[in-house]
């Protein structure tokens, strides 16, 4: 990876400048990152990225030419190129873990150290978690929908081409079964998956030689694309090159919905009972839930959830709630004016759950750091922040491809955790309403 | 840059697996970039990414580390392995210039090469230009409704963070005259612009200590954010602390018509007439255009230019529309069932001028390659399409730097050509029809 420095607004930077100037840099200062509100009739969210964000913290350094790009288009003086050159993030971060369902307000990553080391991190720790977390919360609904049958994410081509693998990622995150993007199975260790589309038929003289090429190639199990002239002369032919031990055949144009049951009584009618369908052309969770009365085996999924599925990025933004002031201790502030307003102080953050072990409030505990004490058994909250980063050290569980199985795990248990009526796909309220306590 | 060779769908390497083995791999092959439709309302499109692809032709080789992945996960075997290795696109590819606006079934890029060499790039060309062209498309409407008054680019937070970098140029290529992405500035030569958050102000005890300090490093020409307390109070403190000659102020919250009407009073009262108004806050095309009239200066645009404003991919899809058969001749082909047809053949394309110089028609020749010459003067029809890739040589006006210059002038002139309603923001048809004329 080259240098992560850059990915980052100049603001941050001429910030940098005057307040090392003024000595408010090294000021102890906690950055909190939280959206204001979900997506227009979203019930929950889904943070993801966190595992990016932590990995990309290595290279998040000023190298020579990063150095010399900002000295010599004058971006920051002589003791702020100083400072970024020896510049590592040496404070810490708790946060929701990756996978866990969130709520307007939820403290999703708390950031601290002195401002010069935690205001540098703010653009790329916002692009991460605010396009990664968009991807999985809407992945998240569409393997809902799907309920116990396969999502396959294939929309590499419908976002830039390294969101592509963020994407890739966060949909597994969301419980996609596996992706097409070759580069996301070498980096995380995604299942990938993908045989065939429609240029490999038209290439051929005719559909018959195009299959028979394919099974020649990748084997009776493979997945024959049936679509490209007349479906039931596609199956047909996918029988006749691959035989009843045929894998899968995809369907992707049409009605679906009609096409998966005439090809689902074509397939058992020559004996083809094992032979998958799997269905693909711009499916989205509504899409998805209106086929589950149709014999598909597993929905292959691009557009819809690489963009978010209408909600293409969070609104997650990252605010000073609390800072040193001249007393030395950490004092709360936050905006004032007309409407963004934000709660200050530093916070914790527990999932109160009632006597069926489901959800009933997302509890914000704002107070001096002293009254923010972990949560007890027995009170009913599971706390929410995990460790992430101690003293700039990285705690690497979360990073990698260990991290997106960590962030698997806890996406399934903490959506199972959601009411019964948080997975409907209707527009409504966030599925639990967010209260806050001020102690001390 | 690290190999772009696997940010391609596991698919276009078993189809090469397959077509290698039969030996048709090595047919000549025409594949066309188009959209079938503009997103809802949209009067238009813009090209843009065009140049990145051409950058990344360069990385798009299979390293010693991509060949080892797609061994051990026998993606492909042997053969194909050792075609990948030798892997150089040595095909050539014509297309829109990058900047020029585009209709419904334009031919924006057309690949031609063997089928192993071409239908590998499918996945890394699309992700480039379906996002690229998303940003432009949406940004040149803001440009559009901004008139004279620049566009300043600030969303890199709400997108993935190369993702950023890309939209950042395109914002750029369809008019915008900055942007914040420091890594843009450095990559593409953009201006970048910038200079202080809330976070800053929070920072310090107070806002008038903050504004002292924020002119003690940047000057009286910088930007103070007025709006973290009280923004009549903010504007005071502003003056006191820069005099008349501050830069500009910036408005970030509450009704911006309102207030930039307020705040524009109050600075002419201080004699500060040439202190600037730069608003954010969420704008998009329509908050830009019903700004109009208000007393504002720069318009700042985060999220809505790098989702492309409701329309976050185009839908671009990249088929075979021509292919070697058995005699050697290039035979048009075409997908037949029951939807996502598209017309077979390789295609060139022209816009039809009227006497005032405004496109009437885009129109695609379809044709046998003989047949599809370039248009003469005085046709009335100007040619569209540009030579950017000739047997594997990249023409590298179009790429780096000087690229974005080049896209930059071609998106101005391209949409001064346009009908005059086709920059109304009001939901409309294509600018102009598409019509297809076959020849030869």
């Amino acid at each position: 990876m080259t240098s992560a420095a850059l990915l980052t607004d100049r603001y941050e930077l001429t910030m940098l400048e005057a307040a090392l100037a003024d000595g408010t840099a090294h000021r102890r200062c906690v950055f909190e990152v939280f959206t204001r509100r979900l997506p227009a009739g979203r019930r929950y969210g889904v943070v993801a990225g966190t595992g990016r964000v932590l990995e990309r913290l290595a290279d998040f350094t000023f190298g020579a030419d990063e150095l010399e790009w900002l000295a010599r288009e004058r971006v920051v003086g002589d003791a702020t190129l100083e400072y970024l050159a020896a510049y590592r993030f040496g404070g810490s971060m708790v946060g929701y873990a990756e996978g866990e369902a969130f709520f307007p307000q939820s403290p999703l990553l708390v950031v601290e150290g002195t401002f010069a080391e935690a205001v540098v991190l703010e653009t790329l720790v916002l692009s991460i978690l605010n396009y990664d977390s968009a991807v999985a919360s809407a992945a998240s609904r569409m393997t809902s929908a799907a309920v116990d049958r396969p999502c396959l994410e294939m929309g590499s081509r419908r976002a830039h081409e390294e969101a592509a693998v963020a994407a890739a990622r966060a949909a597994v995150v969301a419980g996609f079964a596996g992706t097409s993007n070759l580069e996301a199975g070498r980096r995380y260790g995604l299942p990938t998956i993908g045989t065939a589309a429609h240029a490999y038929t038209l290439l051929h003289d005719d559909e018959e030689s195009a299959f028979a090429s394919q099974v020649a190639t990748l084997g009776t199990g493979t997945t024959l694309l049936v679509d490209t002239y007349d479906v039931r002369r596609g199956v047909e032919r996918a029988l006749a090159a691959a035989g009843t031990s045929l894998g899968a055949v995809r369907l992707d144009s049409g009605d679906l919905g009609v096409l998966a049951h005439e090809v689902r009584a074509q397939l058992d009618a020559a004996g083809a009972r094992a032979t998958q369908i799997v269905v693909t052309s711009d499916l989205d969770e509504h899409a998805i839930a209106s086929l589950a009365v149709a014999p598909v085996d597993s929905y292959g999924v691009g557009t819809s959830v690489v963009t978010g599925s209408g909600a293409p990025t969070c609104g997650m933004v990252y605010k000073l709630v609390a800072r040193e002031g001249r007393s030395g201790a950490l004092e709360p502030v936050a905006k004032a004016s007309t409407s963004k307003t934000s709660v200050g102080g530093r916070k914790s953050a527990g999932r109160r759950l009632g006597p069926d072990g489901r959800a009933t409030e997302e509890l914000l505990v704002v107070g001096p750091d002293d009254a923010v004490r972990a949560w007890e058994p027995g009170d009913g909250v599971r706390a929410l922040h995990v460790p992430l980063v101690a003293d700039g050290v990285v705690d690497e569980r979360w990073a990698g491809a260990a991290g997106v199985d960590a962030a698997r795990l806890r996406h399934r248990t903490s959506r199972d955790e959601l009411p019964r009526g948080a997975r409907r796909l209707s527009a409504d309220e966030a599925a639990v309403p967010t209260g806050t306590l001020r102690v001390g």
